[in-house]
């Protein structure tokens, strides 16, 4: 069971860590949509939650509810819930995404969903032109593989209209792109694995075939340094 | 110094634990916003921190970008930064954000900052009001004791115009209620230091002052317990 649990009126998908991210699509109603982008990258979505996501342009542990780990010393640990409460303090759940394994081994995790239909922008673009996406995109990456130029890809959750506020040529890093209202519906997740069949890690410089707002991604690359006082803590629990 | 840097231009204020929120307001430019209310309670900034904001709608660790703090063991230790980077991973910023002190004392934090005027709105409400308010409030409470019945009081970060959809009768839980449009501009900070002499804790029933999306608030009253495994993390560091 890839799909553990959804509540589409709570706006929450419980899935187990091997989810991979067209099952957990496959499983949401139309018209809910969770916070990873549509792209099957390895590790599924376990490995997005470990990574701590890929390309969000919103803080991402914050739309994870809950998720229940293996620690170092094989503790079953499990941190936050299944409901969208405004509580925090004294939880894991934040400590856990992101760390890249250094808390041990996720066994499943409670995603909140929110309403929405993918509408995709493709076009030239630079890393300035990812820091300075309009509020209204919710995902966006450099893509520096796929064609001669750089790719900026953005993720809109819903039509883009005259509400989306500026275009891409706004940081002025590339000006002949267009506005963001030619942005197409997304119907398919479209699957990256076989371009990271060495598993996705953390790449600088010519490496990084991919590069959202927090890192470049690379095929096999490693993950971050983990801080001495951070890797006291996994073995604290 | 209580305001130890302000960056109007990246938007962030980096204060020390004993700042108070007159201190913090009265240092910011018109037209930005910390995401702390315009209230003063015992602990000024830190202690807000520390228990993890009040009244907030929305996530409220994610507006902390980093904050210094001393140990248990004495050790100090810095989380974060002083920048709005959606970096996330190997990070205790969220972890101490709301734990009642047991990871130790705090020294100085670094608040984001939103452009916006509060907007105040006071009305009778009840709990169920609290959980169903417009996605636009920024803030909202329940208030026990100001008058014989209770007061809602919502927080919105610009004029309340027709944009805010629904109006607090919304819930079915108070049908004399008006809509939002009367909200009315917050010109400064009310001190509700005096109602806590003895610190603002967690409680519930009558003995609950005040009431939040997460808690009960009163004079006096007790941190929520903390959980074993999380007693062990904080003595680690």
């Amino acid at each position: 069971m890839s799909v553990l649990e959804l509540n589409a009126a709570d706006q929450t998908v419980t899935v187990s860590a091997s989810c991979s991210c067209a099952e957990l699509y496959a499983a949401l109603p139309p018209g809910l949509l969770p916070p990873v982008p549509p792209l099957e990258l390895p590790g599924g979505v376990g490995g997005l939650v470990t990574r701590g996501g890929f390309g969000q342009l919103f803080f991402f542990s914050a739309d994870v509810l809950g998720l229940t780990f293996h620690s170092p010393s094989g503790r079953r640990i499990q941190a936050g819930g299944r409901t969208v409460k405004n509580v925090q303090g004294y939880d894991l759940t934040r400590l856990f995404v992101g760390s890249f394994g250094a808390l041990g081994e996720l066994e499943q995790v409670t995603l909140r969903l929110r309403p929405g239909h993918w509408s995709a922008w493709t076009g030239p673009g630079g890393p300035e032109a990812l820091e300075q996406l309009p509020a209204q995109a919710r995902f966006g990456w450099l893509d520096r593989v796929v064609a001669p130029d750089l790719q900026l890809r953005v993720l809109f959750a819903g039509p883009v209209s005259s509400t989306v506020t500026g275009n891409a040529t706004g940081a002025g890093t590339f000006a002949d792109a267009g506005t963001f209202a030619d942005a197409e519906p997304v119907t398919q997740v479209e699957d990256w694995s076989a371009r990271f069949p060495r598993g996705l890690g953390v790449a600088t410089g010519p490496a990084a075939q991919v590069q959202d707002a927090r890192f470049g991604w690379a095929d096999g690359g490693a993950r971050p340094d983990v801080p001495p006082l951070f890797q006291r803590l996994a073995e604290s629990l």
